[in-house]
């Protein structure tokens, strides 16, 4: 069971679109917009080596994000590690007293993922994701 | 110019050491301590893929890292991305109205960093780091 690549940072913002421009534009890296209907969601993926940035606007006034950014303002969100077994690792996060916010489930492009809570992780909301072979 | 990679990801902790036990124990990654003198700063690095993540405990209660943390407590603290040309990057950053926290100056490792001001990054702290070829 082993952590093997910064899968993605996860950027709470309120324009997705203006947060783009300075990895766009200045950085030169590559972007996609996607509208996650079902998380009320629209995300701009920031392309960048085996990683992406994610940047996150709230489609949804009350939704995580908004709140997030009403308590604490924008900025750095998330930190996403891919792991080998989403599943064993949460087992093994749970055997040493790690809390979990939310158990193994889909997310985006056949993806599983899980998370930790922060409190149990200094201050940092940690993703773990599992990335199915057959989906990239 | 380009951004290549996520070089790292700092996290402001209280006790390095502490934190450093999930990476280690639980998601299997390798870490090396360092205490940085002139910075008043100790490390712990987690080496995951291509990237790090920088577990920063302040050795002086009045150092940035420890006024973080009295602020907004402990969690994420800045994304530093690897670029070609961290002179460049910054000339043309300035070039198109972003504010440069601080210039281009020898950062660890015979790196060359910059910081550009999270208010212009969406309130992400964004370091940009060169790294000479021969260093690594």
């Amino acid at each position: 069971m082993k952590a093997l690549k910064i899968d993605h940072i996860g950027v709470a913002v309120k324009s997705a679109e203006e947060a783009s421009k300075i990895f766009k534009s200045v950085l030169g890296l590559q972007t996609e917009e996607e509208i996650l209907e079902d998380r009320k969601l629209k995300v701009v993926m920031v392309k960048i080596g085996e990683s992406r940035v994610e940047l996150l606007e709230d489609l949804d006034e009350n939704g995580t994000i908004s709140k997030f950014i009403e308590k604490r303002g924008e900025g750095l969100h998330h930190m996403a590690l891919e792991v080998d077994d989403v599943y064993k690792s949460v087992e093994k996060l749970k055997a040493e007293g790690y809390r979990i916010l939310s158990d193994p489930a889909p997310g985006a492009g056949g993806t599983i993922v899980a998370f930790v809570h922060p409190k149990d992780v200094h201050g940092v909301l940690l993703e773990l994701v599992e990335r199915r072979k057959n989906d990239e």
